[in-house]
């Protein structure tokens, strides 16, 4: 059974639960982080803790969360898990008050949850062989530059892709490719990477930031600039980044094979170099 | 101490919990409804119910709550917390299932809970005085015809309203006014009612269908059509419905005042023929 993180205490994972009443629950009013853990280490932690402030102070939540604490009871959560390969999911909702939409003005106790995944990230299928991605409308609100709960549209284009036998959603927003489901798109065309430039409709990736300078560690260019799905289509390869994916190829959208249906030899030397830097700046 | 109701059972509102696993808090996959209550009994709860099913159904959700269960828990509700006026909350998320985008492909249990709030509803300052509404951009998703828990946005907006020391927001997209934060518009212009048409970018509210019928009653026109900002700070009267609002008239929009201020006869005589058809089929 595994062990989670719940407002400070660790529970076995059938009685961690919070109140009817959190506002993550009734208004979406919460946000959240993944870090990967690899050989039991924890990768971009900083990052990710950079990133959970911005998302709380763009919610204009009053309260803030150490960052030693949350290092702490994600150490507690390997440990207690024997978690090897996988990751860890933290969620801070704005805490709990009889339901309103007008925000509370008191400050209240954040809510704060955690727990471990394990899933196979370094020697994956999808890494190996690349995933297959067809594209619908992106019909998300605009500040997906917030890593809020407000992730069904995300998962209804998920699962409508795994229905179609796809591995992954593209969406598209006024003709360019902005995201897939939980992850940033990127195509290659000759020595050029380009990467949609981040702004509200995206997340700025921890794994977008630290691969655009791996690109740049192997003398590549980087573009960050919008691209539509015929660019995308006629790119010499595709990938994907985020933080369990790491950097995994895209070998077919829609119904056109990207690279003749086979991983490049650029994302594979990416990928390599990516894991290189991460590992040696787990923590 | 309110009793409420989750998953089959009534308990004091601090004992009432939800897994941490609940789809409902980890991706917003989640509906509700809110249903008046005036005199101790319920304000068009059938179409409340219909209104439910066509949300799981939209959110292909694989089970369905049987309207009794919810009709004998909504009564028992009543009945435990002595509600004279205001409302039923009921929620329904997909359910409880390790945390994937991929939406579980097995029928898992949904998680239905309810909970009471008291409110002046028949005699409130609003609906005497009418309320004032500043506008802001509609950044929420594509899919408001479906009445979701991913209502971040929604609050966001009503917060910020109430910061600015206006009561509520409306929504502008693409030059056309969308919705208040939980409520449709509505304007008037001589003897010409106008609500923005019913499509995917707003809810197609029970009370708002309710009150085309009583505009109807009194031998208005009524126009179901988009309007901008200028055409509603140039209306003779203006006002929202909803559920708990019924119809409310308002008097302000950002720096305009309409009817000089003050809820006009259209909108007073609207509002007593509602609550009169609302009580004659409340049960």
């Amino acid at each position: 059974m595994r062990k989670v993180y719940v407002n400070g205490d660790f529970k076995n994972e059938d009685e961690a639960k919070v109140s009817i009443f959190d506002r993550g629950l009734l208004f979406s009013d919460s946000i959240y982080e993944v870090t990967s853990v690899i050989d039991g280490k924890l990768i971009d932690f900083n990052h990710h803790m950079k990133r959970l402030d911005r998302s709380m102070t763009e919610l204009k939540f009053k309260s803030f969360i150490n960052h030693d604490e949350i290092l702490e009871f994600h150490r507690k959560l390997i440990e207690f898990n024997n978690l090897k390969e996988g990751m860890i999911y933290t969620q801070v909702t704005r805490g709990v008050v009889d339901r309103s939409f007008d925000m509370p003005k008191d400050v209240i106790k954040p809510t704060v949850l955690a727990f471990t995944q394990e899933k196979k990230i370094l020697e994956s299928d999808a890494a190996k062989n690349g995933i297959k991605v067809m594209t619908l409308e992106d019909m998300r609100w605009k500040r997906n530059d917030i890593k809020t709960t407000q992730l069904l549209y995300a998962s209804m284009a998920k699962s409508e892709a795994t229905a179609k036998g796809f591995d992954d959603a593209w969406m598209l927003r006024q003709g360019y490719i902005t995201e897939g489901s939980s992850n940033n798109v990127w195509i290659v065309k000759g020595k050029i990477i380009m990467t949609r430039h981040s702004d509200n409709l995206i997340l700025s990736g921890i794994t977008r930031e630290a691969v655009l300078k791996c690109a740049k560690d192997l003398g590549y260019e980087i573009v960050t600039k919008n691209f539509t799905l015929q660019d995308a289509q006629s790119a010499n390869e595709a990938f994907i980044t985020s933080a369990t994916a790491l950097v995994t190829p895209v070998v077919k959208i829609n119904t056109s094979k990207i690279g003749g249906g086979k991983p490049g030899n650029f994302v594979k030397a990416l990928r390599a170099e990516y894991i290189k830097q991460a590992l040696e700046t787990a923590i």
